[in-house]
């Protein structure tokens, strides 16, 4: 039972470009504090702008479109349509998560590459150089349905167990918990955006004492924590839904007054 | 700019019955080490035991039932149907957060009365009893649309900026953040979260190192967070929302071929 943690960002970390070794740059931020089974906390911005994922603003319709998997809910704003979408990584976010700020002028930045791959070898980076186990959590803000606001999430993550599976195991009364999965690595990515902020240049904190959640690097990624699109109770937002199935429920009247009895929908 | 913080969970936080003295136990368990600026992170559990808002097990369904405003999404589980609703207090969750964990057997327990009022009774209880500033988060436990597992969030809050509304601040560039709210209490309810544990009995943390968010006791409450029905992309769940589209569809289609160039749609 963890009853104590300590999270704080770290100073040092210099403005990120393509090409820079995170490993390296991240090392030097936190050496001076380092201990076995201490959580590294990156956020995903400087993991794509190491990985050169910036694309000209004027691209960043584009950049969402081709981003996208699947659109969930768009809404028109004052010059332009919110898109929420389902990103190639399965991720639901507020266009594709392209994010615009903290970038440079006349350019916006992408989401890495494959941000649990980034983790582990970030986390086999490290764990290399301080010779003891350390997690690697790598988030991004996301916006939530019902709640105002946004809180950081973990969209990668290696040797961390992301989720405290408590299914079949029981409360203090001897109960069985059937349902509880507390979202760990997310957890941890909302505690260090506490400490990192968002108009700053702290892109990298530490969370230390949940070694009880540091594992080797073969544990799933933040992968496990996206609920796929077909299974989602919200997999389409309610007007998309509603005028999907206005469409169809007005072909099929149409239909049956052409051709009673017959079952043809085309 | 807040660079560290350190979250603990106390001990001595015995069993909570009806009538119990919330501030006079929370501040016994917290007493050894308490400072200006700490933030006090109480499951609401033990706010809903010490109002007493334990019904029978045999009336949980009618219980869900009457703390539901609006049924947002159903699925039928083996043994039953699992609702998605918006509760009296604007709270999306599953079963209006009625709650069988941790509860005496046969009986559930119910989502406080009103947790901001709670949460402003502990924080100005607890400022008298040691003289300074203490915010409050009472928690609870809810699921996320497009994300596996559960974390922790904030239903009632006291003395704690909920949001960071850094809308038209700017980042590290000089650009303007323009749609970025932090949800603080809902990462301070995570990163309690953390430190509490689901099966252990340990209903109270505290966050130290976020003074900048602790304010006077009127800042909004924990209401600010929930986003109300008619504005949320997400108010209904996809399929519901299929159902009533296709049903509107079938009659407006139906409508028109009985009565052609009418508006009537009743």
């Amino acid at each position: 039972m963890t009853e104590r943690i300590t999270v704080w960002s770290v100073a040092g970390v210099p403005e990120i470009v393509q090409g820079d070794d995170l490993v390296a740059i991240i090392g030097d931020a936190i050496a001076n504090d380092v201990e076995a089974g201490d959580i590294v906390v990156v956020s995903s911005k400087i993991v794509s702008k190491a990985e050169g994922r910036l694309v000209a603003a004027d691209d960043r319709e584009q950049a969402i479109t081709d981003e996208t998997v699947r659109v969930v809910a768009t809404r028109p704003y004052p010059g332009g349509v919110t898109r929420i979408v389902e990103n190639r990584l399965g991720i639901v976010q507020a266009a594709a998560g392209v994010d615009s700020s903290n970038v440079p002028d006349g350019q916006v930045l992408l989401l890495p590459v494959d941000p649990d791959a980034s983790a582990r070898s970030i986390a086999a980076g490290l764990g290399a150089r301080f010779g003891v186990a350390l997690g690697v959590v790598i988030t991004d803000t996301l916006g939530r349905a019902w709640r105002v606001g946004q809180t950081d999430a973990a969209i990668g993550a290696a040797a961390v167990r992301v989720i405290d599976d408590l299914r079949g195991s029981s409360d203090a009364r001897g109960r069985v918990l059937d349902v509880t999965m507390p979202a760990v690595a997310d957890e941890i990515a909302a505690a260090a955006d506490l400490v990192k902020g968002k108009a700053a240049a702290r892109p990298v904190a530490v969370v230390r004492g949940l070694d009880a959640f540091v594992t080797d690097l073969d544990e799933p990624g933040a992968r496990t924590l996206v609920r796929s699109g077909e299974s989602d109770m919200f997999r389409l937002g309610s007007d998309e839904a509603y005028d999907e199935g206005f469409r169809d429920g007005f072909e099929s009247a149409s239909t049956e007054d052409r051709t009673p009895g017959s079952d043809a929908d085309d």
